[in-house]
């Protein structure tokens, strides 16, 4: 799930009536729409994980700021990005490209080396797909199935009152990234270029979704890809709960911090409701919770950062010096409706 | 693969140039770029088939003569269709809605209407998906999974000199059907009805592709959606052969020489080059050739119709009674130049 369908008015409330439309699952089927990846049963030991995303021209992307080669290696990214959510490995995928008719169809070839660069990284291989003319825009479909063990499989259904709430790194540099490539700020080369690449090539956080899934160590996980406020009412919404987050200790990047001004944008929006840091996002128990930072250094990755913790309750609440607000599955324009600035 | 990519120049070199940048398929993958579905080992003893097709608005469909639960029901017939060329049974799917913003999300569910009807209609549920704003157009892809046993598997190669060409049906009613739409002609109301509706709801032919890989029957197959003359030299590049069709034997259906003189239409042109028809187009040696009528009468089916014959050479050729033309992968604007209506 992309930033743009943020734009579809409602997308969550369609999802579950097409839902109801398309009937319940049959056998076989161990998660269905709503979570990150399908998950189904094989004759094996492992589930197979599928998932599909597309990213459109003007809405996910824009070729005034991305090169193709960029936008190869994050389409299959944001899709590597649903495996590692689940707990997987991710293992081949298809690509469907919408080329505009008038565009050298020679120019796809970059696309398809920042696709084959990502596939590279992360052990995918690509194997197949279409190609069909889209006059109004560019569209980049990927469809990626992965693996993973049976009992290993996250979900966003788990997640308990009590349970502590984690982000495998700071937040907002994507957000603030877009941002800077919008605007065009005067700013440190090396503060741009990071944010930037924060936002036009995503690096999936399929070792920590491994760890996590064969270690045991999170009760309900996902991607950050809307934005933190929503992804984590996702969990809330499957996994019956509510969420506490104070505001204070929200883990914001520093480089957001540092470009925040220059933007005239709020640090604290751009990592809560920024979106597509491609992180992931997941709850522990305390039990767990302990066991998390020898695990990552074990693995030779960062500790995860503490973000909040969750109630029971049906909201997700941000704690403010002036008390709690509702930010439940709040995108950008919605938070702007329900939390001005200075009220932070 | 869809009638609309035709307008994405050298479309087959396209795909030849992307696969060489993905580099080799990994073992484990059967069959990956260049076939109707990627076919993948499992621990089993079927091979799992993956499939991937976009409808793109106004290039593939128009909702002016299309509605929302036709096309639903379309775009997951022409996937089945490519589970069908490969003799697999459909089992999941995935849905990927670029729906444009502008329009009321609530008319997605008569879409999805038409995707569960066919759903239903062929044993194939759809299990999750995502939906993106879409500002140029509407688009739906559909990714579809099935099974084949793996001795069973049918491909565009292994067609030998000698081997009979055969479809499942007549041709050209589709073609036939999207100029009743498109030009409107006065006619017969049943006539009109059954073309416009092998345009607008086409049926895989999967029962007959099971037959023809369970009993054995094909040497090569693929679907009939670009026309019958670029599907059948898909065919014979992917077997390293060539073939002859004699122009008096082409199976045109009726309908479509009944309504071509209000079209003002080559009914051999919309049977040969036409497309979208999703009937099956398979090669059979001459004992399988002599055991297709019985076995397709005792699965209830009509049986197959012959085209032609293979040969050696590495070009497709109409044999008219002025001579033979080369047609090898002819669309209809190749064919055009080729071949005007005088000569045939």
């Amino acid at each position: 799930m992309q930033r743009g369908e943020r734009t579809l008015t409602r997308e969550t409330a369609l999802i579950e009536a097409l839902s109801r439309r398309f009937g319940p699952a049959p056998p076989g089927v161990v998660l269905g729409i709503g979570d990150d990846c399908a998950a189904l049963s094989t004759n094996g030991d492992d589930y197979l994980l599928w998932t599909v995303d597309t990213l459109v021209e003007r809405v996910h992307f824009d070729l005034s700021y991305t090169t193709l080669t960029q936008l190869g290696w994050k389409a299959l990214a944001v899709n590597l990005s649903d495996i590692a959510a689940m707990g997987g490995e991710p293992r081949y995928a298809l690509l469907s490209l919408g080329w505009p008719p008038e565009r050298d169809p020679g120019l796809a070839l970059e696309l398809a080396d920042g696709l084959a660069q990502a596939g590279r990284e992360y052990g995918v291989a690509i194997i197949g797909g279409d190609t069909v003319a889209s006059p109004g825009q560019l569209t980049v479909t990927i469809t990626l199935t992965g693996v993973v063990p049976a009992r290993q499989l996250l979900k966003r259904a788990g997640a308990r009152a009590g349970d502590l709430i984690y982000v495998t790194d700071d937040l907002g540099e994507a957000a603030a990234g877009l941002e800077v490539l919008k605007r065009r700020p005067e700013l440190d080369a090396d503060l741009k270029a990071a944010l930037v690449a924060a936002h036009l090539a995503p690096r999936p956080q399929l070792k920590a979704g491994r760890l996590l899934a064969r270690e045991g160590l999170a009760t309900a996980a996902i991607d950050t890809s809307d934005g933190v406020a929503s992804d984590l009412y996702h969990i809330c919404q499957a996994s019956g709960v509510g969420a506490v987050i104070p505001a204070a200790a929200v883990p914001i990047s520093p480089r957001v911090l540092a470009v925040a001004p220059y933007l005239q944008a709020d640090p604290l929006k751009l990592a809560l409701m920024g979106g597509e840091d491609y992180q992931l996002l997941f709850t522990a128990t305390r039990d767990m919770a302990a066991r998390l930072a020898p695990a990552f250094a074990g693995a030779g990755l960062d500790p995860p950062l503490l973000l909040g913790e969750i109630v029971a309750g049906d909201r997700v609440s941000l704690v403010t010096g002036g008390g709690e607000v509702d930010i439940s599955g709040a995108g950008f324009d919605h938070f702007r409706l329900d939390l001005e600035p200075e009220e932070i």
